[in-house]
Parts: C-alpha cells; sequence; structure tokens
C-alpha cells in the first residue's frame, strides 16, 4: 500500500461508522519523525504527479462518456476550500470542470426543495463538477440557527429529530441516485482548528490585498464552533455511505490539505479503470473510406 | 505599439469594414525573414506571459467583481478550437471560468428563440465566460443548409435577405445589451485553410487515440467549404463592432493562433484597468474592531 494511500484511508469515513472529530487532528502533518522538509517536498511530489494525472485523467473521463465526478467541498469560513480547488484543479482543462458556489439561497431557490439548486447543475457525463459548499449547508448552518428554516415555508410545521433524519435520508437517497447514474461522488470536510482559523483572520485582516473581503459577518460564526463541530459529526455519521463517502481532511497545513485532496481524487478516478472506446468493424471500414475520400482529394 | 499588439491590430475586423476571408492568409506565421525557431520561441514566450498574465488578471476580474468577459470561439471543424481553449486557459482558477459548448439543439431548446439557450449561460459578474460554438451557428450552419430552420417552427415563413439581417440584428442587440451591462465580448474565428483541415482530418484516423471520435459526417461538410467562407464572411461583416469585436486568427499553425488569442484576451481585460475594492472608512474601522475581537478571544 502506498504511504499516501494509508494517509487518506485514516481520512475516509466507513459507512455506518460513528465521526468523533476530536479523533481527526487538523494539524496533522504526517510522520513527525521524518524531518518537516522532507514531508513537504514528498507532498509537493503527490500534488504535481497527480495535477497531471489528474489532467489525463479527466481527457480520459471525457473520451470514455460514461462517468462524471461531483466533489464537494465543505468546511468552515478560512478552511481552504477556495484555494485548495484552485491549487488542485488548476492544470485541468476547464472545459472538462464546472465550479458551482452555493452561497445564501435566492428567491427562486427558496421557492423550492433544498436540493433543487445542485441538482440542476451536476455535471454533465464526462465532466468533473465541484460544490463549493452545497445542500450540507442545509444541515450544518440551517441546523445550528434554525430560523433560517422560516424562509423556507415548508409543509410540516416540526423541527425535530426525525425532521433531521429525513434531510439526511434525502441527501443519502440522491447521491445514491447519482452514483447509480454514473457519477463518482467524493466528499470533503476540511477540518480546520479553530486556533488556526482565528490566525488565518487576522492574516487576511492585515493585508491589503484580502482587507476588502472581510465583514463583521464572518466572526459571528466562532461563538456557535461547538455546534458546528457537533452539526458536522451528525452530518458526516449519517451521510457518509459506501457509494459516496466523506474524507476527514486535516486543513491547518495547506500543504497537507492539497496533497491529500489531489490523492483521493485521482484514485477515484483510477479506480473506474477508463479507456479510449474500442474502434468497431464499422467504423474502421468508415475510417478506411474516409481516408481513401481526402487522399483522393484536389483542391 | 508592441510587435503582438501590431499583429492583433491585423486580425481585428473594424466595425463597418467588409470582410474578404482571401485577405487572412490562415498560414500567416509572423515575419518570414526572422528565423522560424526564433518566432515559435517568441510565440511560446507570449504564451507563457500571457497565461500567467490571465491567472492574475482573472483574481482581479473576481476581485473588482463589476465586469465579466465573455470570448465565442467560432471556426470549421479542427480548426483547434478545443485545443486552443485548453492551452490558454490551463493555468487560470476553473473556479473563475466557465466553458458552453453548443451542439445540435435538443427538443427543449427548439421550443425556444436561438439565444435562448447561450442567454441562460452568459458568465457571472466577475467570472470568464467561453462558447465553444454559439449562437453565430445560426447564421453559418443554418445558413448553409436553411433546412434546418423547419425544425424550428418560426412565424415567419419566408427566408430571405431580410430575415438573415434579422438575425445579425438580434445578435448585435444582445451583444451590446451584454456589453452594456458590464460583459466584455471578444469572438474569435479561427481561420484554418481547407487543405490544413484535410491534413489534419488524416493526421486523426491514423492516431488511435482519436479514431473513436471520428464519424463520416465529420467529412460531410467539405464540400461546402465556399458556401461557409461566404457565410462567414457576411456574418462577420454584419457583427463585427465597436462593442463586440471579431479576430480572424490565423489557423493552420497552433502556435500562432493560442499566441494571439491569448494577448487578445489579456489585453482586453488589461484594457478595464481592474483595480482591487478600495477600502472604506467604515470597513477600515470593522477591521479594527475585528482584530481586537480576535487578539482577546481565547480559547
Amino acid at each position: 500500500m502506498k504511504l499516501i494511500d494509508q494517509f487518506l484511508s485514516n481520512c475516509r469515513i466507513a459507512a455506518g461508522s460513528v465521526v468523533k472529530l476530536e479523533a481527526h487532528d487538523p494539524a496533522w502533518e504526517g510522520d513527525q519523525n521524518v524531518p518537516k522538509s522532507e514531508r513537504k517536498k514528498f507532498s509537493k511530489g503527490v500534488l504535481d504527479a497527480n495535477t497531471e494525472s489528474l489532467s489525463k485523467a479527466q481527457e480520459l473521463l471525457y473520451a470514455s462518456d460514461r462517468w462524471s465526478i461531483l466533489l464537494i467541498f465543505q468546511a468552515m469560513d478560512a478552511a481552504g476550500k477556495d484555494s485548495t480547488i484552485k491549487h488542485v484543479m488548476t492544470g485541468v482543462n476547464p472545459q472538462g470542470v464546472s465550479v458551482n458556489s452555493f452561497k445564501k439561497p435566492s428567491t427562486e431557490e427558496l421557492a423550492h426543495d433544498f436540493l433543487w439548486r445542485c441538482a440542476k447543475v451536476v455535471p454533465d457525463r464526462g465532466r468533473i463538477g465541484i460544490f463549493n459548499r452545497s445542500y450540507y449547508e442545509e444541515v450544518l448552518v440551517v441546523k445550528v440557527h434554525p430560523e433560517i428554516l422560516q424562509a423556507q415555508r415548508r409543509p410540516e410545521p416540526r423541527i425535530d429529530q426525525s425532521f433531521w433524519e429525513g434531510r439526511y435520508e434525502s441527501i443519502n437517497g440522491f447521491e445514491r441516485h447519482l452514483t447509480r447514474s454514473g457519477t463518482v461522488v467524493l466528499k470533503f470536510f476540511l477540518n480546520v482548528s479553530k486556533d488556526e482559523q482565528r490566525k488565518r483572520f487576522l492574516d487576511r485582516l492585515k493585508d491589503p490585498q484580502k482587507q476588502w473581503k472581510f465583514s463583521l459577518a464572518d466572526l459571528a460564526e466562532r461563538p456557535h464552533w461547538n455546534e458546528y463541530q457537533k452539526a458536522y459529526e451528525e452530518a458526516l455519521t449519517a451521510t457518509s455511505t459506501k457509494w459516496a463517502p466523506w474524507y476527514v481532511i486535516p486543513a491547518d497545513h495547506k500543504w497537507v490539505t492539497r496533497a491529500l485532496v489531489a490523492a483521493a481524487i485521482v484514485k477515484a478516478i483510477e479506480g473506474l479503470d477508463l479507456k479510449y472506446p474500442e474502434v468497431t468493424p464499422t467504423l474502421a471500414a468508415e475510417i478506411e473510406e474516409a481516408k481513401k475520400v481526402l487522399g483522393k482529394e484536389k483542391d
């Protein structure tokens, strides 16, 4: 078993297991007995090799025209969703990738069920789709702030345990349908620590090129940190399935995050064992015919 | 004036001018008095520099949140649309780019006006959108094969000169609206010669990794080559406007195509003179407040 696969299997949540985030160290950065410079070099090598593999895998994905890939990223603010997407996917032909970010729902979106706006933009066959946040917000931020539900005007008035279980069931059913239809679904929770988030917020506040992004609202969720951790534990426990597994990725060190995410994606695509389509006898005959036609042509 | 800008200005169709494609050499490859190796090196330098500029420009485009960019690619088969998009855009964060390919319209698309399917997917503010083919097919392949119009079930029965002028007018109106709303529109006709297309088709037919893509239908349009040239001349003449110019890009040499397209895109974005948003006094006060809150925090 390759070293990186071993690391990955530690991040992967087995279906049916109960997730305790305290068992997942956000600051994990490999075997501490190996010098840090060597670990960083190894990680860079993994990222580079996988960026190249990903670029090739994406062409094969397109050519074989049978599967699509859906990558879902969830995390607390400043965990590195945007920069991970940027570093892992830059280098892949944008023609084969679509990225969707899901922010506060619009009036039109609120007039539909909570999966609707995401279901509309799942990737075409042959493509990689990325969700930067997703319908999982509906069992995370909405669970921490259930008052949001009022705007959703649902028919059932009660918000109890069975309500949230209904949402998990809807999500699992939707993902089962996608995977059954040829979409490989991988879900990444970028696990950042509260203290590392504080450091990153402070860095942003000092950087003139990042200050404009800031709003006091960014700090508003920090007092709810423990409630979010609990909501993540419950969501990951309920929705890590055999067909659509969650990965809890250590996110206090960006070089660790990027290497692990890239490796997980490439491993999943390679698992499909894609091949270029075979040339059928009919097509072979057409090819011969075409060579003759073009060969004879005088302009 | 930089050398590459000079080359570009030769490709750009001035609004109101009558396009004659015989005045545009598909095999153009720079000043023949300069050794080819030097010209190729220059072109590679332009592409690399612009790929990097494009990556930075895209971040600024996103930050300033005022403009979007729409790039339209049209060409005969095998002119290099896909490979140009791949080579120019790979290296840009896919989160800031969306690519749409328009193939044979679906039943739902045919039930709407001919701009509808493209209008739905114009780029969000802050993003680069790429159309691989577009509504221009409606005045190109449809003009060469007017029988396609039967499936469109239009109310007006006649297909005469004023019908095509109506389409050009619809297109110009739509693009004027887009640019007025903050979308920069650039249109590229990749101008390949009939003989180079023949060579590329023959190469494809011989390459085992490309044979599966082949269909005899690919050859079916070659007998209509001159009609297509005429349709392109008419469309470019009617729709090259001050606000949404066409570029006729020499496409017999891929290294030439890529460098010119990359340079045109970067030049257009740089022309916007984008800046990071300013920090207002209110925001500055909030930033100071946040620094205090985070500084005091004990976990």
